[in-house]
Parts: C-alpha cells; sequence; structure tokens
C-alpha cells in the first residue's frame, strides 16, 4: 500500500485563514486503519493553536481533534475494525504505550517521552508531523480508534471526541450520579455536553452561566436549575451547595467565589485552559476541605466507554453543520459565542 | 458552683508584648468539665492573632489552642471524664451540633451559624469571649474535650491537639499508608508532626525543605528522603513521585513547581495559611489530573483517633518547655523558625 493523498484545510501560517490544501497520509501500517473522515468538529483549541497562541511553530497546521468517519482500508494486523466501521478520533493518536498510565489506559496522561500524540500540530512515532480532521481521511492506529456507536449520528458524534470525553471523564472520575449535585459552568461546546451527560447519569444538575439568555436551552437539555453569574445573590443561594462544579470557561473567573458553593469535600474541576494563572484564596479551600483540581479528555477506554453511555443515552453534542469554506467565519463566531454549541465541519466539501 | 478565677498571659493590645493577668471561667454547666492546665504550645496562629493580621479586634486575648491537662471538676451531667483524667483541648471548644458535619463528627467544618467556637478570641454560646490555653484552667463542655493517653507525657501531647490533627486528618484522608509515597513540605512544628505520623502509618516520607540543615533531624524523626528545595534539581529528580504532598510552608512558594512532583492523581495539600493568594497554572493541574485541596485541623472524633494513635505508636511532638515569661521571646523565635519544633508553656510558671 501506498501514501494516500488527502484534501484539507490548513492554517498556512500563524494568524492567517485557513485555506484548502493537500496533504499526504502514510501508507498503512501493520495496524493502523484508513478513515474516510465524514465530519470533524471545530474545537476552540483548533483556533489557538493555528494562531500560534499555544507556542506551536511548525506550519502549515491541519486542525480538528473530532474526528467521526468510515474505515476505507485496514492494515494486515488490523483485528478491532472492519472497512465500513464507524469510528472516531479524538485528541491524540498514539502514546507510548509502556508507561504505567498507558498500560492503565489513562493515555492521555501517558508519561513516557514525549507523552501522547496529539492529532494535529504534533511529531509521531514515525517522524511525521500530524494533521487532523479538517481533512477527508486519516490513517491512525486501530488502537487510538474508537467505535461510534449506530444510534449516533456522525455529525453530531464528532464533537464527542473531545467536548464529550472532556466532561464525561471528570464526571466519572468525581461520581456524578444519584444523590449529586453537580454544577456546570458556562453553557457552551464543552459545557451543554457536561449537562446532557451529568444528567444522563442521574445528578442534581446546575448550569452557572453568565446571564439567563441560554435557559431555556438549558433546562431542555438536562438541567434542573440555571442561575446568573451575573447576579450576586446567586452565590449566596447556592452556598454549599455542590458535591462537584465543573469550569469549562477559560475566561478569567473569580474562581474564590465558586468554592463558595461547594459542600464539604466538594472539587471544582478546571476543563478550560485560561491563559492567565488561576489565583485561589487559601481560605476558600480549607474552611471546608474543598479541592481544585485539573482534568484532560480521557484515556482510549474511557472514551469508548462514554460513547457507549452516549449511544445508550440518546446523547449526542447539539451542532450547527457547516462547509469547509465557512471554516474561517466560524472561528470568529465560536470566539464571539455564537454558535449552539459546536460548529460541525461536513469533509465532503473540503 | 461559681465561677473560678484563672492566672492567664493575655495581649492587651495588637502588636503589645503579652503581660500577666486573671480571667474569669464560666461556672461549670451541666457538661463542663474544670481542666488544671498542666502545659500550653505555642501556635503560629496564636502569634497572628494577638498582633491583629487576622482581623480579632477585641482585646485582651489570651491565646492558646493546644492545651493539655488534668480535670479537676466536673459538672452535674459530665459522663465522659472524672476529676484526674489526662485531657486536651484543641482549636475550637464548640460548633452548632446540628448541621451535617457536626452531626458527622467534622466539627471543624460546621456550618452552622456562626460556625465552631474557637478556644480563643471567639464568642461561645454563653455570650463569653473565649480565653484559651495560657492560662492555669479552663472550662469547656466535656464533649469538646480529648483524652491523652497514659503513654504522652503532657507537655508534648499538648502540640497534637493544633499541629498534630492538622497533619494527621489530611494523611487519614488521603490515605498515607504502605505503598503511598508522601512529602511533606517545611520541617517546622506542623512539618516535624507531619513526618512522623506518615512514617507511623506507613507510607514513604520525603521531606522538601529549604535547605539540607535539618537533615538529622528529620531522618531521625522517620524521613525516608530529604530534599532542599533550593536546589532545582531537587524539582527534576522528584518529578510525578507523589501521591500526597503536604504543604506547611506559610511563605509564598512557587506551588506549580511542586506540582510537578505528584504522580497522575496526587493531591497538594496546602496546610499553612499563606496571607497571599495562590497562584496556580491550570495546565499543572490538568496534565496529570492533580489535585490542589485544602484541610484544616479535624473533627473531635479524628482528633482523640490521632491521639490513640500517637499513644500506640509512641508519638509526639518534639518540644521546648519553657516559662511563660518567655512567651515574648518564643513568639521571636518562632518567627525566626528558631525552634525545634514546639514552644510548649509550663503553665505552673504562669
Amino acid at each position: 500500500m501506498t501514501h494516500t493523498t488527502a484534501h484539507a484545510y490548513a492554517a498556512p501560517a500563524p494568524k492567517a485563514p485557513l485555506e484548502r490544501t493537500t496533504i499526504t497520509r502514510r501508507a498503512l501500517g501493520e495496524h493502523d486503519i484508513l478513515i474516510d473522515i465524514k465530519y470533524a468538529g471545530i474545537c476552540h483549541s483548533d483556533i489557538h493553536t493555528v494562531r500560534g497562541e499555544w507556542g506551536h511553530e511548525t506550519f502549515p497546521i491541519v486542525p480538528g481533534h473530532e474526528i467521526a468517519g468510515i474505515v476505507s482500508a485496514t492494515g494486515p494486523g488490523v483485528t478491532r475494525y472492519a472497512v465500513g466501521d464507524r469510528v472516531g478520533v479524538g485528541c491524540f493518536v498514539d502514546s507510548c504505550r509502556e508507561c504505567d498510565n498507558c498500560r492503565a489506559g489513562l493515555q492521555q496522561y501517558c508519561t513516557g517521552e514525549p507523552g501522547m500524540t496529539g492529532t494535529y500540530a504534533d511529531t509521531d512515532r514515525h517522524g511525521d508531523f500530524t494533521h487532523g480532521g479538517y481533512s477527508t481521511n486519516i490513517v491512525v492506529d486501530e488502537n487510538y480508534a474508537l467505535r461510534i456507536p449506530e444510534s449516533i449520528p456522525l455529525d453530531a458524534a464528532a464533537p464527542l471526541l473531545c467536548a464529550g470525553i472532556t466532561l464525561y471523564s471528570p464526571l466519572a472520575h468525581w461520581q456524578a450520579g444519584p444523590g449529586k449535585k453537580v454544577a456546570v459552568i458556562g453553557l457552551g461546546g464543552l459545557g451543554h455536553m457536561g449537562v446532557k451527560i451529568a444528567h444522563a447519569m442521574g445528578a442534581e444538575v446546575t448550569v452557572l452561566s453568565q446571564s439567563l439568555r441560554k435557559k431555556d436551552d438549558g433546562l431542555r437539555l438536562g438541567a434542573d436549575h440555571y442561575h446568573a453569574t451575573s447576579d450576586p445573590a446567586t452565590f449566596e443561594a447556592l452556598a454549599g451547595t455542590f458535591d462537584l462544579i465543573l469550569n469549562t470557561v477559560s475566561a478569567d473567573l473569580d474562581l474564590n467565589a465558586y468554592f463558595g458553593l461547594l459542600k464539604t469535600d466538594g472539587t471544582l474541576v478546571q476543563l478550560g485552559a485560561p491563559e492567565n494563572a488561576l489565583t485561589v484564596a487559601p481560605a476558600a479551600l480549607f474552611r471546608q476541605r474543598r479541592s481544585m483540581a485539573g482534568s484532560m479528555i480521557g484515556g482510549i477506554p474511557e472514551t469508548q466507554e462514554m460513547l457507549d453511555f452516549c449511544g445508550e443515552h440518546g446523547i449526542a453534542s447539539e451542532i450547527e453543520v457547516i462547509r469547509a469554506d465557512q471554516i474561517n467565519e466560524a472561528y470568529e463566531r465560536v470566539l464571539a459565542s455564537d454558535v449552539r454549541y459546536r460548529f460541525v465541519i461536513d469533509t465532503a466539501t473540503i
């Protein structure tokens, strides 16, 4: 088998608009599968990366780590997937496979050198610079692909591979479920998945959003309560309420006010990646043995668990499907929080 | 029974030296015990309080919440203690007794109004301004006193009531024990108790101290390893090592460097109360699902558990016993970190 050509949308340089290009995918190795990409979600981190805000220097970059498609070819040693299977690829396409975390299925926390291999803008074990999902196909090792349940449309499944698992993993790890009160800060691409998943897990779900603008949506998506954080009364009324708060907002927030909303032993998990350091008042934590934690996507087994869970519960992302030539406009709308709730590129239009 | 008079050392005004005075203790109520105080430890927070740094405005203040003594009288309804019993009093002498935390024995996190009643510089349910252990006697409800095991000398037991439980509680909560690697930042009044207790729990203990000045002490007290944090190589050599880090240092530290020493899912617990807010880089947490938590002393049941544990394992505080007229000098030495490891006032000298 030889190299495969793919059409793609790439950023040719930092801050430059994305444009159509052609890339090459590696020849299928023993355990590789070739995926005919059908849809690719737009994640906020795509924008950070192609604008050079996260320090990436090698261009062009083909972003996209919320990938859904169909297996179109398999390497000779592939056992997990067959041609025609519905599959997804998330934020990483490889990891060291040998460290304790990789062996435990926590590939996202791979401690081998150089850690997990990002789906795009990273260098893989073949020495290739990785290109992501804004593309017509991709080659990945079968062990880093996920099976998408039949019950989830491919377009709405794509964002599960990043936004979905980013919320599912902390909800599962900190045991959201019946009897637990969970708050989600921000009702965007990440937050709306948190509401759906936490609700399906049986938790009592509260959205904490700047305004009540999306309240109807929030309640429809599964929230039991919806409060505006611009109203100081919210922080009084909800003091000491939550077992778990998931912060999906990247903007600077007064986290100490939110710590006050946690019960004794409650945890606030930071999921967004704000540019600035977080400022934490020690007393906000030690007064009620509260914790602040970070969480990052999920490992391969947990991502499959999340997809199966979403399949069983009829959960997918709320999406707006766009053409490839709308990507740059979509970026502007993401930055303006003008999307309900995730843009997904129809890669047939590339 | 009438009011009792006690000799005491009090701060007459913020920043003024402590001086000898006489105070009155309430008449014994139904469940009260009168304790003939033998020893009182000096805690750093005593100094903050009497200097007005924590916002206390009512003076004079009699500090001291590391109290060890002998029961000398009991109220008519007392069932837990008898005259002659060896008892201690820690950081609080009451709480609401009705909130979920009080019912669960987590009185330190009492959520009733106004929360737990501090042993000194607070107002109790009788309307009295509380006075602490730098005193010849104290009256407390039997439910807020602790039994000191026979095997622990009273002088070395006193600091267990604050320093001891402050370290024991997070070590127990975050399950220090065999197979766990625990680091203690700072080898002072708090830190040296952490080393002793974590070692007795079976954990592998590392001291992270600014210099190697107290290394011999640290190893003698039970540490398996001792590293200087002034040496950048420490942070490289120990990257990803610890399940639990207890920070006993109140000075500003670059916490993000310490987060790097945690394993995946590790927790750094902040025990000191630094004046400034903590600055946390989100990536330091989310890269390995690390947590930062706060913890504050312990509840009554856990404090008794700690005393019993210390009794069984022959653990007590390393102390320097002083006369009451040395208190002001001792304060200066605490501020200069010139104490190994806790000053204890012989209250017979008041």
